[in-house]
């Protein structure tokens, strides 16, 4: 009795039905006759049965943890989400782990499999750039296994989505810019194909339009890193057509512009005012500071978790409704903009 | 026969032997007869028998995957190895997940028990800056997983390690502040329990002397990240102690010294020269532009990789020496710095 720890196994073999059905009674399971429930409880009290974590994992298919797959890890957004996902499994009892697509669909494909394999108990996704077939997501839905989705998610898709209102925190952060005096504002934008680079753009001319701003079509420049925002404002610059305010789709895009601009002895916010999104480290390091847009990735990330955790430990999760959550953002406010 | 593929448990039943000799004669394991490999091989081809890789994975463990555990992801450096580690693994036929301990000893003891049971074919890591007790690595050793350590090694386990050379990439960071004209340098250094850290002073230590530039111990000021950088320069102007050069641990603590520097109207290098060390994303943004050290970290992540596949691909991995592979630096020269 010392040497040898009872398991399901061995109740299974006793009252000759199988090890599942032993586990499912153990767990109350509303699939199992109360006369098999007592029996199987029965037994085990006898036999002084304990449940042993790996084994009930092996046996329930359940592993405790969590599996994430974000574009690229090192961005202060994806990194803050992981971070607000981790804390919540953690204190839930799940462990997490990460793979990254690096907006590479194959790579994307690979980590579900990957994901799966691994015997996770749910995954929580932003999709690449260029995922538009989401078979590799509905694979592992009908394998019942949980997705939660959040920033980037996939229109069609069954699933629960956790998102900002990304139309309106770009047509707030445009309105400062004018509110600040502002009258000839560009906007570095992210790819149109990304919702989320879609609506940022449409907050921004919507905020224009109803503030009678013209809106000019050559002052929508596609920067969406460092590198494209040091092009992209030196491309004004030769054209001679320099705003005197930029909304940017993200703070490397911002801190490209803001590089080149103190390059060329232009000010900022005097001459150009910036307002950048995401609020990483990289916008309290520019010079000056940047204003910009504080996504609530960690909060993002915790209500991910909170969600998929949820669906994840209720037995009758197929009857919970699919949620579409928006995090709220909200405007920071450094140097990089005039006083209002 | 269209219908049902011939597996390695066909064989083994029909030949009267186990599923995993019958595997292992199939790939030439030293350790079966000859007669038994001929007779396996005899009926694989008389039955039409072909390697279905999910199905070889299952039977010889092999996931194809490899594990990761780094103190944070966010982090250049650790981002960087985790690139190369995956580009070598792509390259190679293996996936990629990720963990991070969060410098919580803790958390990195429930990562090795995560990445164990998703049943990785290997392990790299960077421990953090707590870990004393190497029991949970030893553990993972025990069970013959392989693994490989960077950047933060452990001191007695039998690991390959890769690392780069902190003391001389110190000494010639703090030579070059020394060449450019400085006279009177501090260092803001990591937590000594830190082999990196230690060695990185170190060498700044050393350096000095070499050169006969006096040391000064409350030149030596703890500080790793930004709000530690801003704190130590602050203290250093307070005590009217401000020194014409520093060699920081990392870029962002030097960041953060240059943040306040700013604001101070000090101005940086003709004031203050300043090296940082990592060359991450920060490093460009700064201003002025920050001469810094290249860990070479997406090296440092493909040589880990190269090497743990090597071990995780070789039947008798036990007979490779034990590595300890040094990654070159360099000095990346930028605006925060005199020139000679």
């Amino acid at each position: 009795m010392i040497n040898h720890q009872i398991t399901i196994k061995d109740i299974a073999k006793q009252l000759g039905i199988s090890a599942s059905t032993v586990s499912r009674a153990l767990k109350d399971h509303p699939d199992i006759s109360d006369k098999t429930k007592t029996k199987v409880k029965a037994l085990a009290k006898e036999l002084k049965y304990r449940p042993n974590a790996v084994a009930l994992s092996l046996q329930s298919s359940k592993s405790n943890v969590i599996g994430i797959i974000v574009p690229q890890i090192v961005h202060h957004f994806f990194s803050s989400v992981i971070s607000g996902i981790e804390e919540y499994a953690t204190d839930n009892g799940y462990n997490v782990i990460i793979t990254q697509s690096n907006e590479i669909v194959d790579k994307e494909i690979k980590n579900c499999q990957t994901l799966v394999s691994s015997r996770v108990d749910g995954i929580i996704v932003s999709r690449t750039k260029h995922t538009t077939d989401f078979k590799h997501f509905q694979n592992i839905i009908d394998k019942d296994v949980p997705m939660v989705f959040f920033d980037r998610t996939c229109h069609g898709l069954k699933t629960d989505r956790i998102v900002i209102d990304d139309y309106r925190a770009a047509y707030e952060a445009t309105e400062y810019l004018i509110k600040t005096g502002c009258k000839k504002i560009a906007h570095f934008s992210g790819p149109e194909i990304l919702k989320i680079s879609a609506k940022r753009m449409w907050g921004f001319r919507d905020a224009l339009k109803k503030n009678n701003i013209p809106f000019y079509e050559e002052l929508i420049i596609n920067a969406d890193n460092f590198e494209k925002g040091k092009e992209a404002i030196l491309q004004l610059i030769k054209e001679n057509n320099l705003p005197d305010g930029i909304f940017t789709v993200n703070d490397m895009s911002a801190a490209g512009a803001i590089n080149i601009l103190k390059s060329k002895n232009i000010k900022v916010p005097e001459n150009v005012s910036i307002i950048g999104f995401t609020n990483g480290l990289v916008s309290t390091i520019t010079d000056p500071p940047l204003t910009t847009v504080e996504q609530n990735g960690f909060e993002m990330g915790k209500k991910s978790a909170e969600i998929l955790i949820k669906r994840i430990e209720d037995e009758n999760e197929e009857n919970i409704p699919y949620v579409n959550e928006i995090i709220p953002t909200k405007l920071i406010i450094r140097s990089s903009t005039k006083s209002l």
